[in-house]
C-alpha cells in the first residue's frame, strides 16, 4: 500500500484536479481540462478554498496528486441540529487504482468529518456506477435514499 | 391557492421550525421540540443564519409560519465549475398540505437558486416516501443517483 498525503488543494492543483475529473467516464463528456482553464473552474476554486465549510482535497504519493476529492461541513436544523459531511466528486488516478488508496480516502474523510463535530456523512452516486456502490456498501454507507437532480 | 410569502428564517421561528421536523413520521423519533430547545439546534441556527451559502427558510401564510425548507448553495469543481442549489428538510404544516403549497415553494426554490446562478438542484428523498418521490419527479427532479448515508 502506497504511503499517502492529504492536504487542502492549491490554486496550483486545480489543473490537475480538473484531469483527473475528465479522466472519469461520466465526466469526459461533462468536463473540459484545456488550459488554460476555462474561467468557471478557477471561480468555484476560489469560493471553495475561502469557504471554511468547503475542503478541496488532493491526495499525494511521492509528490504526486493521485487523487481529490470534495468535503463539505452542512449544518442543519434537522437531527437535532446536527451537522453532516457531504462527499463530491472523488476520483482517483485511473493508473493507481484497486491499491486500497479509495478505502484509505474516506477513513481520512470519516476523520475530518468527525473532528469537525459532524455526526453523519453522506454522498449521493449515479446509478450507473455499480463499482462505486460495492465500495460505499462496504465502508458502511447505507443506500436509503433516492438521489434526485435537476437541471436549472 | 393561499397567498404565500418566503422570507429568511429569524430566531423567533426556530421553535416553529423544529415543531415542524417533529410533526414528520420519520422526525418524531429523531426531534425534541421540548422547550426550551435543546441547544444543538440554537447552534445549527446560528451556523446557518451566518453562512452566506446557507439559506433557511419559513414560509408564511396569513402572518403564520406553515412550512420551511433550507437551501444550500455548493460551489463545486465538477461540471465545469457549476455551482449547484441542495434543498433539505422541507416540512409544512400537516394542516395544510395538498393545497399546491409544496410546488410553490419549489418553484420559489428554482428562482432562488437561479438567481445565485446554480446549474442544478438536488436533493435526496428517503426510500420510504413515496408521495414525495412523485411529487419530486413531477417537479422534473431525475432519480438518477443513490443517495448514501452513514452515522459516523
Amino acid at each position: 500500500m502506497p504511503t499517502l498525503t492529504f492536504r487542502k488543494a492549491q490554486r496550483t492543483d486545480l489543473e490537475t484536479i480538473v484531469a483527473l475529473l475528465a479522466s472519469d467516464p461520466l465526466g469526459q463528456s461533462r468536463e473540459d481540462a484545456s488550459t488554460p482553464l476555462p474561467a468557471p473552474y478557477v471561480s468555484a476554486f476560489e469560493a471553495i478554498d475561502t469557504d471554511p465549510n468547503q475542503l478541496l482535497v488532493v491526495v499525494t504519493e511521492a509528490g504526486k496528486v493521485i487523487g481529490t476529492l470534495q468535503l463539505t461541513f452542512l449544518p442543519n436544523i434537522s437531527r437535532l441540529g446536527a451537522w453532516r459531511a457531504q462527499i463530491e466528486a472523488v476520483r482517483i488516478d485511473p493508473n493507481c487504482r484497486s491499491a486500497g488508496i479509495g478505502r484509505e480516502m474516506f477513513l481520512w474523510a470519516f476523520e475530518q468529518a468527525r473532528a469537525r463535530g459532524c455526526q453523519l456523512i453522506q454522498l449521493s452516486c449515479d446509478h450507473t456506477r455499480k463499482q462505486a456502490q460495492r465500495f460505499y456498501e462496504g465502508l458502511g454507507f447505507e443506500a436509503s435514499h433516492i438521489g434526485y437532480k435537476k437541471v436549472l
